[in-house]
C-alpha cells in the first residue's frame, strides 16, 4: 500500500542490521516484502524452516537469514536475530508517521498549555489547561486532552483518543485510535442494595516506548497511580483496571481484560482474552495462555493456561482428556458392570 | 419509538414480500410491531409454533406467517421465508436514515478530496487528501479519515469512526460509531526482551453490503490488506487483527476476537467472545458456539464449541459429564475400595 | 493526584457518616489515603483485619473502623458499614466534577434543543435536533447526540460519546469516555445466504444515578427499549444487546457480553467477561462468576459460575477435580489392569 520513497545498497542494509553479507552487496533494495510477493528490488525474510528450505522459488533481491543456515544461494543478510533485522529494515523503509509541524486552527487550547518544538495539533482536537506536550508530539483529529495531562517527547496519541485530568505519558509512545486513558475504575461501596461511587482521585502513568492498541480503556487509581511500565505493548480492546501495575515489556494481547489492584511483571505475556481477577500478581517472564482466567497469583517465570488457570502442561494433559470424558466414562460404567459380576458369582 | 410516515394496503406488501393474501387485501397497513404489541393497523410477525398457537389473541390487522402454517383466522401474509419477509417489510416502513444532502461548515477538508452526489458530512468531520466518497454516502460527526481513504456508494459511517490511511470500504455499508478500521496490528520482534515495532504497512479492504458494528477494531494488514467479504456483518466490540480474510457473509457476533492472518471461510458464524489462534483457518458454513476458545483450522461445514473447541456433539456430552466429574470420582473411589475388599478376601 | 480543598474536623465527619467517634473529634481531617500512605491529616480506612490487625503502624490522623471493632489507640471513626462510610468521606473530600456553566464557542446545535439551568457543552460537541438536556448536564469535548435525545439532571457524559436518536437517560448518571448508546443490534434474517438488516426502530432508556464505563456499546431495541434500570453500573467495555433489560442496582463488570432480548434481575452481579446467550433471564440477586457462559436462565439468589455455567459450589468441585483429571485416568487404567487379573485368575 504505502511505498517507500528509499533505496539502500544491501550492504547499508547490513550496517542498519548488523549483519554480515553472502552475494552481491552493492545490490540496490526498494522495499520489503513478504517471501512470496518479493520481487528483485525488495528484501524479504526466511526465519523459519519453512520458507528456509523454499529458498530456490524466491523472487526476492535479498532475503535476511539467520546466521547458521545453510542456505547457499541468492543474496543473503545474515544476522543472530533475522525478525529484529527485520523490523529494523522495515522501519528504515516505512518511517512511522513524522510530525508535520502544524496546529490546526480548528483545535481548541485551555490555559496554560505548553508545547515543544514540531509539534503536530490535528483537527478538532481539544486540550484542558496547563497542558504539557514534548517535542514532536502528535495529537490526531478528535483527541481530547484533560486538565494537567503530560505527553512526552515524540509520542503519537492517534484520532478520538481520550486522556482523563493528570494523566502522563512518556517518551515515544503510541496510543492507537479511539482508546480511554484514566476513565473512573469501577470503585463502589454497597449500602442497603445501593451502590455508592468511591471517588476515583488518581491518574495513570505511562512509561517510554509504551504502544496502546485501539479501543483500550486504562483507568485511573482510586488513590494514587495505575502504571503501565517503559516497553509495554498492548493490543486491541484491552481493559486496565484502576490501580493495576504492568510491568516493563510486558505484552497484553487483544481483549485482556485486568481486574483492579492487579500487579503484573517484566517481560510477561497474556495472551488474548485473559481475564484475571482484583488483587493478585503475576510475575516476571510468565506466559498466561488464551482465555484464560487467573484466579490466584503467578509466580515468575510460570506458563499457565485454563479457567480456572492452572500450570500448562497440566493444562495440556486435562484438555486432552476433556475431549476422552465420554470415552471414560463408558470405561468407569463398564468396570461398575464387571465388578457386579464378579460380586454375583460370589454370591452363588 | 420511530413513526412511519408510509401506508400500504396488505396487496401491496404481498407482492414487496413475495407472497400471497389470505384475508382482506385492502387492508392499510400503517406500521409494523411486535406480535403481544401490534393493532389493528399494524403488520406482525408469527414465524414460530410459539406465536402461530395464539394467533386468537394477536391483534396486529395483519401477520406475516410461514406459507405451510394452518391459520384460518385473520388477514395472513403467507410467505416461503417469514424472517426475510419481515425484513423487508420492515425495511419499507422504516427505512435506513437517507443522506441529507448537506455538509456541514464545521467540517475539516484536505487536498484532492472527491465526492459524489448527495453526500452528508456531519459536524467536525476530519477529512484527509486524496480521499474519494461514493455517492450518497454519509459522515456522521466526529468521523475521522486518513489519506487515501476511498468508501463507496451509499455508504454509511456513523459518529466518531475512525478509518486510517489507505483502507478502502465497498457499497452499501453501515460502520456503527467508534469502531476504529486501520489501526496499526500488534507485530513486533523481540531483541533482548524489548519488543521492536514492525512497521504495519498494509491497509483494510471491506467489500459491499457489510455492517461493523459499534467499537470494533479492525487492524491493517502488515503488508498487504486486511480482508473484510461482501456481505459480512460484525456485531459489537469485535475484534478484528492484521492479515486476517473474512469470507463473504460470514457473522461475527459481540465481542469475537480474531488474531493475526487468521482466514475465514464463506457464510460462517463465529458466537460471541469467540477466539481464535494466529495463522489458522476456518472453512465454510461453519458455526463456532460461544466462548469457543479456536486453536487448531476447523474444515467447511463443521460445528465447533468449547475451550479448546471441539466438535459440537462431542462438547455437548463433554459439558454433560464434566458437571457429573465429583459424582464420577466418587464411583472410582467405590470401585477401588470394592476392589481393595476383593484382594483382601483372596489373601484370607 | 488531585488535592482536596476542604478541612473539616473528625466530628463533623461523624455527622456526615453518621458513625461515633472514640478519640479526638475536634482533630482537622485534610484529606484522604490508603491505609499505608495515610499521614497525620489523613483520614484512611481499615475495614478488614488485615488493616485491624496493623493500627499501630498507621500513621492517619484517623481511622474509619468497623463499630463493633477492638481497636484501641488512635482517632477513631466507628460506623456500621465502613465502606459506605470511605465513599461518603471521600465524595465530601473530593466532590465530583461540577459544571462549569460553560457552552462552548465550538459547540454544534441543532434546532429546538432545550437546555436547563447551568448546563455545560465542551468543544466540539455536537447536538442534533429536538434534544432536551436537564440542568447542570454536562456533554465532554467531541459528544455526539443523535435527535430527539433527552438527558436528566445532573447527567455528565464524558468525551466522544455518542448517543442515538430517541435514546433517554435519567438524572445523576455519568456515562464514560468512548461509550455508544443506541448503535443499531444485530438483527439479520437470512435469505440464500445472504443477511438481510432488520430495521431497528427502538431506543435505549436509562434510569437514575446511572454509571456506564468507558467504550461500551449498548443496543436500541429491535422495537421498543433496551432498559437499563435505576443505580445500574456497568464496568469498562460491557456489551449489551437490543432490547436487554437490567433490573435496578444490578452490576455488569468489565468486557461482560449481554445477548438480544435477555432479562436481567435488579441487585445482581455479573463477574468480568461473562458471556450471556439471548432471550433467557437472570434473576434478582444472583452472582454470576468471571468468564462464565450462561446458556440457561437462572432464578432469583443463585450463585453460577462456569462454562457453561453452573452452581457455583458444584463449579467449584468441578475445578478442584478437573486439575486432577490425569491421576483420574490413571486410576481407571489400573482398576481395569487390577479387574484383569482378577479375570485371568478365575479362568486358570
Amino acid at each position: 500500500m504505502i511505498e517507500s520513497p528509499i533505496n539502500l545498497r544491501l550492504g547499508q542494509l547490513a550496517k542498519l542490521a548488523n549483519g554480515k553479507i553472502k552475494g552481491d552487496d552493492q545490490i540496490v533494495i526498494c522495499g520489503v516484502a513478504p517471501f512470496d510477493q518479493a520481487g528483485p528490488t525488495d528484501i524479504a525474510l526466511a526465519a523459519e524452516a519453512k520458507f528456509l528450505n523454499r529458498v530456490e522459488e524466491c523472487q526476492a533481491g535479498a532475503l535476511i537469514v539467520p546466521e547458521a543456515c545453510q542456505v547457499k544461494v541468492g543474496n543473503l543478510l545474515l544476522v543472530q536475530n533475522p525478525r529484529a533485522a527485520f523490523a529494523k529494515v522495515m522501519a528504515h523503509y516505512y518511517p512511522a508517521r513524522q510530525s508535520q509541524n502544524s496546529i490546526s486552527n480548528t483545535a481548541s487550547f485551555g490555559d496554560d498549555v505548553s508545547m515543544g518544538k514540531r509539534v503536530e495539533i490535528g483537527d478538532f482536537v481539544s486540550i484542558g489547561n496547563h497542558v504539557k506536550l514534548g517535542d514532536r508530539v502528535i495529537l490526531g483529529p478528535g483527541v481530547v486532552l484533560g486538565d494537567h495531562v503530560v505527553i512526552g517527547d515524540d509520542t503519537t496519541i492517534a484520532a478520538n483518543v481520550v486522556i482523563g485530568t493528570h494523566c502522563r505519558l512518556g517518551c515515544r509512545g503510541l496510543i492507537q485510535a479511539g482508546t480511554v486513558i484514566g476513565c473512573d475504575g469501577f470503585g463502589f461501596a454497597q449500602e442497603e442494595g445501593r451502590h455508592l461511587k468511591i471517588a476515583q482521585t488518581g491518574n495513570v502513568l505511562i512509561g517510554d516506548d509504551v504502544e496502546i492498541g485501539a479501543n483500550n480503556t486504562i483507568d485511573r487509581g482510586t488513590f494514587g497511580s495505575t502504571r503501565i511500565g517503559n516497553g509495554v505493548k498492548t493490543d486491541n480492546l484491552v481493559h486496565i483496571a484502576h490501580n493495576v501495575v504492568v510491568g516493563d515489556h510486558t505484552l497484553l494481547i487483544a481483549q485482556v481484560g485486568i481486574s483492579g489492584s492487579v500487579t503484573i511483571g517484566k517481560h510477561t505475556i497474556l495472551a488474548g482474552q485473559v481475564g484475571v481477577v482484583p488483587h493478585i500478581s503475576i510475575g516476571d517472564r510468565v506466559m498466561v495462555g488464551p482465555q484464560s482466567g487467573v484466579g490466584k497469583s503467578i509466580a515468575d517465570n510460570q506458563v499457565f493456561t485454563g479457567s480456572p488457570a492452572m500450570p500448562h502442561r497440566l493444562f495440556l494433559k486435562v484438555a486432552h482428556i476433556l475431549q476422552r470424558l465420554p470415552d471414560l466414562r463408558k470405561r468407569i460404567l463398564r468396570l461398575e458392570k464387571k465388578l457386579k459380576e464378579i460380586g454375583e458369582q460370589k454370591r452363588r
